[in-house]
């Protein structure tokens, strides 16, 4: 039997799997990220608890395929990161120095597309090769699958569907530095703030306090029934269906799979975007599946070493 | 030497091709699109057009590659057609009755992706195999090149960009039956509406006659200096300007191909277009290029030729 490593690189740990080529995971376990010194230690710490891993195992070397690898930034084809904004790196080769250290063949993309091949190999994307993956957390991040493989566009940027321009009045910045990007809505960050727009000088009966506000009390308070909630989740509704309509018209895909935090809401999240993608979708869009990501926290690991598996 | 032929099926004129592999034009012609009876005779009329030029040029049947070939329609990946809008065909297996037909391998294609592909192949886009075509015209469509090849998408329905939504207050509906796509401002009716809507009851100095107005008549007053037309153009770019940067936050294409009637106006038009699309691009996509297309009317052919060398 065939395996390789599987290995997603985040600001605070670096979570490594070990796959059968089947993608059934045999081990997984995480180490801490030691971001000081520009990040320096990294890809050593990978590649020793990598190494360690071959030992624990008794793995002869001709049975893996090799290491894939999901890193938190644009990533180009020859696996070179010109910058990353939380891990330290400056123009670093992210593969010729892992396969250096290792001896294995590495390859390595983008994190977000990784979650999303992840998604379609074992996930809530199985059966469809053509998907674009939504991670609604912190910020909107997404990737795009196209006949089975990651899209990477030019740069190694495409699918940052966080930054689809939705509303062209909007008069604060996301952290991007333009107006109106879908993830000023459909973040963690930004339900809340749709929230306290909504809820701002309106005396209305709500189980929302805006004081101390997260996401997930709004989607509590859907689920429990609450109107105002309700409304501030059509608002919500309304401007992710609208950025999907948007995406669908552009890439054409089978399924959208809605992943990160924010997607622990569940069907009733789902139930809001799809009435208003519905609405605003192109007609050849029109019946576009949606469907929760199902992997969590191991989707990085699993598309990662989908990647390597194809290889 | 190898020859194939491309063949770009309009709803007045059928184009063919003959083109050598490394994408010379060897003979071109037109028949005339005859789409009486649902069409029927169309793909009959194609292949004896095309077997009469294998007899005029004397080619033995193995060097000729196969047959490759545009329609104004989705096309799934097996040359099925359900719908066109303008050729009368339902249900049509192009490809099975073309192969059928000439005992040649056809491959068929959107007529907006074959325009891309040979743009990328001998035209605006030629040294990049990751570009977005757009294309300027009675409506705004447009093609994906995605490492070389077409972005198909899961309903033959990718590169739909003229109806990305630009406008969420617009009160008029697209043809597609949605509000505020950009195929509302940046067609050549588009332009037009604009002019209109910009013209209405203000009391300025210009050349443009809002009763009696064409695209061109706007670009020619842009050239020629009319402020009007000039804060048209203005609008103009940030409409579209705004749609590519959410295609490029989706896609990231190396290069942008402006093409179709409209995009006759020449840099002018790209200038426009640029300056919007830098301010409102995310920081990945800002140093993406713009080109205007080159093969005019012969961009269908040579890209339906392309993609049946590739075969």
């Amino acid at each position: 039997m065939q395996v390789c490593f599987g290995v997603d690189i985040g600001g605070t740990t670096v979570k490594i799997g070990l796959f059968s080529e089947q993608g059934d995971i045999l081990d997984k376990w995480e180490i801490p990220t030691v971001t000081e010194n520009g990040g320096n230690r990294i890809l050593s710490d990978v590649a020793e608890s990598v190494m360690d891993a071959v030992k624990r195992h008794d793995l002869e070397k001709d049975r893996i395929c090799g290491i894939g690898v999901g890193v938190p930034a644009a990533v180009d084809k020859n696996g070179f990161v010109s910058k990353t904004t939380n891990l330290g790196w400056i123009d670093k080769s992210v593969k010729k120095e892992l396969e250096e250290r290792t001896g294995f063949t590495v390859r390595v993309g983008n994190d977000a597309n990784m979650a999303a091949l992840g998604e379609m190999w074992k996930g809530g994307g199985q059966g469809s090769d053509n998907l674009v993956m939504v991670t609604l957390g912190t910020g909107v991040g997404g990737g795009i699958i196209v006949d089975g493989h990651i899209l990477f566009g030019a740069n190694g940027a495409s699918g940052e569907i966080g930054h689809v321009c939705v509303d062209n009045e909007e008069t604060e910045t996301c952290g991007c530095g333009k107006k109106g990007c879908i993830e000023q809505y459909a973040s963690a960050t930004g339900i809340v703030r749709l929230a306290r727009r909504y809820l701002d000088g309106k005396s209305v009966e709500t189980m929302l306090d805006p004081q101390n506000l997260t996401a997930k009390d709004v989607w509590d308070a859907v689920k429990a029934g609450d109107s105002a909630a309700m409304q501030i989740a059509e608002i919500f509704g309304q401007y992710l269906g609208r950025a999907l309509a948007d995406v669908a018209a552009v890439t054409d895909p089978e399924v959208f799979v809605i992943g990160g935090g924010v997607s622990k809401a569940g069907d009733v999240l789902i139930e809001y975007v799809e009435k208003y993608f519905r609405r605003y979708a192109f007609y050849s869009n029109r019946n576009t599946r949606f469907s929760l990501a199902r992997l969590g926290n191991d989707a990085g690991i699993c598309g990662a070493a989908k990647m390597i598996c194809e290889e």
